[in-house]
């Protein structure tokens, strides 16, 4: 993934697999999620704390391209870049296995923020995340 | 179960399903947890209003036998009684697969609550399950 | 949503709740597959069983467009249309809380079949999914 | 925790907290799980493996003692250590939140092994444990 600010690695969990022995679909956006968490982490934000604070960052899309399954055992890492456009802040987030790289997820999360209840640029997310 | 006081429906969903086929364990609380707040609805108590009230009611305790593992497309009950023992709420949860009433698992949740932070007898919790 | 073929009710279960007090966003995709394959069951097939026998019916790509947060408490319906595309299913699956039928969540579900490990439309599927 | 054999480290994910802020009960027994399988893999046992040869190994038991929640952003370790009781393996597991190792929970997690759907001790788990 071309201008990849942050990575992180991850090792697949038995419960997040279902009765096709794979990581249930699901659970994909739960890797994607926490990725971008703890990216905001590493700009100086916190989700919980924007949340306590009445800055709810939700997401309005997400497009999920499964192109091979993650199963027991496997580990991988999320490779996250992001670019904002308007209201929205777009995350281009793709999952590889470990270590051979091989393409398991393309990912685009389009997020927008609501502050105090009402759609809102966020100009605290949106400098933090201009790295 | 004698002195089953409430009672609810569910289906398995096969993403509750592990890579063995049958139900994760973990899931099971959640099917418990699900009945006690449907529950606590039938005794006006709205588990989501007494936490923004401050009133907390957490789990102390979960003692879990499993009995016989759910599986893809069946259909159970998880049956309840209740009774409080000092500042503790014992709710004693059965689960059983229908339509045969198979017992697939005995549970003995142990749940106090937290008023404003600190271990209290919640006179409302209490008068509402004493039916 | 017109030509729906099939709708499935469900309420909000609490513990689908995330620290922002709505369902979190990974838990739709739980409950559009719930909602397919009880749809499958109504047309004669059953997840479970095709997976068994070789037959692995998999989501190449989930496009969710959120517009409107589920919370604690909150009945909906998932309703669906699909239609075949050479060897894609398309499922057009969009919730709405009731009873309001405020549009919640749109999204397209593309799915595929592995027969034996190789992509191939499965005639058993689409002949059954043509109703 | 006295005898420790294996511990491992996580970090909550946001997405494990629910409408209290808090993780949900039942994703500690997520977490338990994974430090199970990963302990079995030291020993050189893979849970997967295992159930693809017949060998399934099962929790009969869940005893959970919650003695401090969880929250976002906690860093936590999950102790374990183990013995052999006839036909079934206790595990003793507690999760302390890191840097203070403030006891959060403490579990005994009883599993058997069904061999070919029969209760039998499994001696190539037994010996494998008993390190």
């Amino acid at each position: 993934m071309e201008n990849c600010v942050f990575q992180l690695e991850f090792k697949v969990r038995d419960y997040e697999c279902d009765l096709q022995g794979i990581v249930n679909n699901a659970v994909y956006q739960n890797y994607l999620e926490h990725a971008r968490h703890e990216f905001l982490q590493t700009v100086g934000l916190n989700f919980k704390d924007l949340n306590d604070r009445g800055i709810k960052a939700v997401v309005a899309r997400a497009d999920l391209q499964y192109k091979f399954p993650l199963q027991s055992n496997d580990r991988f890492v999320v490779k996250l870049r992001c670019e904002q456009k308007g209201v929205r802040t777009m995350f281009y987030q793709n999952i590889y296995r470990l270590p051979d790289e091989k393409l398991c997820l393309k990912g685009i999360i389009t997020s927008t923020t609501l502050v105090n209840g009402k759609l809102a640029i966020c100009d605290e997310i949106v400098k933090a995340i201009q790295i």
